[in-house]
């Protein structure tokens, strides 16, 4: 179906996406907002229930991303629309010209838990992690990694906040990610028989490489300047930290877990 | 001595520290500027010399802050200014009301390379780093990780632009870091016997955790979408990949120099 060209930012399309940007919108609408021609593409081409995409018809659109849309016809809805209205809906400092809203994967925590029974799976847990950039490359390791699913504690930045989503580059996609209280997670997936392991800042706790990841493993990484807050770490079947040679208080968190999780899966793998 | 808060903006010193927001002014000037109160303490506590703190003298100053300064009274000027000065020199949404003016360390690198003839180095190599972000991370894990020296080749990104010092959490005052052509760099390296290992997205070459990284040793880390030039992978004694065990195509950058700095600390220390 042809539309017009969306000229007003007071349009109700407009104004529903709009409201995409925040966390609240994303929450009442299961919905969130990918900008850029790449992002947009990545969206369509993972299979994510992309329900619309707005472009800027003043603009010749990128040909792979058109390809992009064109396999999917019929099921999303493409509407053009002016410069000012893509402004509107731009969370960058130069419009892309182009935005897809897309449906917000639902995992089943239950049904994921039950088929995992019978895995050794490899997970990571994030406890109030602040950063979008760290979140967002955090789950773009965990998923290069092979770890079978992450799961947010509450107090974590959205994941589908703009900067998240860019900074996963369609790892978000790929991977199960699962928002629920740290705490009961790791009893149930204890119950399982999984390890907790905690990453820990201190050195009274094993040094990374020592540490046994065989088995179920969930590896715990905290908040950026707390760590791991203190209720989680006491449901800790073990602690493990990053050495630190230099003069240097800390790692970034998102390097801090990239090495964690190549370790434990290279050892997983490897000997 | 007191000096009058300066109220314009078109000040002589502020006309100056504002040209220190662009890598001509500091390349001319030989200084950089670090902003917030907590940078600002950490520049002056790290023996880097700063030259002159400007503050928002309507504000109440970080007491941390204003200790570090009173340990080096006598060799820094404390100039008290606007909030609309500090508006005018702050690269943050929301100015911090205080900026320090820092003298670029100049490290020699010939009297470097002498020093390092007897000794088993190990040096990161980054070669055409465009963003700030991971430069800034990459430099603090480098000097976490307790990398002897960092090399810039052309083409990097300024390490004295503020998001890199940002992102650095210090480690740009502690750790030697030196602007040199990579392909020069690596021949005068490679005359002491060092080796030169570089990190390649191709999967024909060494698992990074099975190569040889004993001995001297420099660690080569790539632009974020080319990757190492080919001239400077001529150069090459080994190259090493980090798996993707899922479908990503990369790892984020800051996220691959993190791991293989730590596999080769780790390979070096522990056995």
């Amino acid at each position: 179906m042809k539309h017009d060209v969306i000229q007003s930012v007071h349009n109700p399309l407009v104004k529903r996406l709009f409201r995409l940007l925040e966390r609240k919108g994303r929450d009442e609408q299961g919905r969130f907002l990918v900008e850029g021609a790449h992002l947009v593409e990545e969206a369509l081409n993972s299979g994510a229930e992309v329900i619309t995409v707005l472009y800027d018809s003043s603009r010749e659109m990128d040909p792979a991303c058109r390809r992009a849309i064109d396999r999917r016809a019929g099921e999303v809805e493409v509407v053009p629309a002016s410069a000012a209205v893509l402004a509107k809906l731009s969370e960058t400092k130069t419009p892309q010209g182009i935005v897809a809203e897309v449906k917000k994967t639902e995992h089943d925590w239950n049904a994921w838990l039950q088929a995992a029974e019978e895995r050794d799976y490899l997970l990571l847990m994030l406890d109030e992690i602040q950063d979008p950039g760290n979140l967002g490359t955090m789950l773009r390791t965990a998923e290069a990694a092979g770890v079978d699913a992450v799961i947010l504690g509450k107090g974590s930045v959205d994941p589908y906040n703009g900067k998240v989503v860019r900074a996963t580059m369609g790892a978000l996609y790929r991977l199960p990610v699962f928002s629920r209280p740290l705490l009961e997670a790791a009893a149930e997936l204890k119950r399982q028989g999984a390890r907790v392991i905690v990453s820990s800042l201190h050195e009274n706790s094993l040094r990374y490489d020592e540490a046994d990841y065989t088995g179920k493993t969930a590896i715990v990484i905290g908040n950026e300047g707390r760590g791991v807050s203190r209720a989680v770490s006491e449901a800790a079947d073990g602690f493990v930290h990053i050495p630190l040679y230099g003069r240097a208080e800390s790692l970034n968190a998102a390097v801090a877990a990239g090495i964690l999780i190549y370790e434990a899966q290279r050892r997983r793998r490897h000997r």
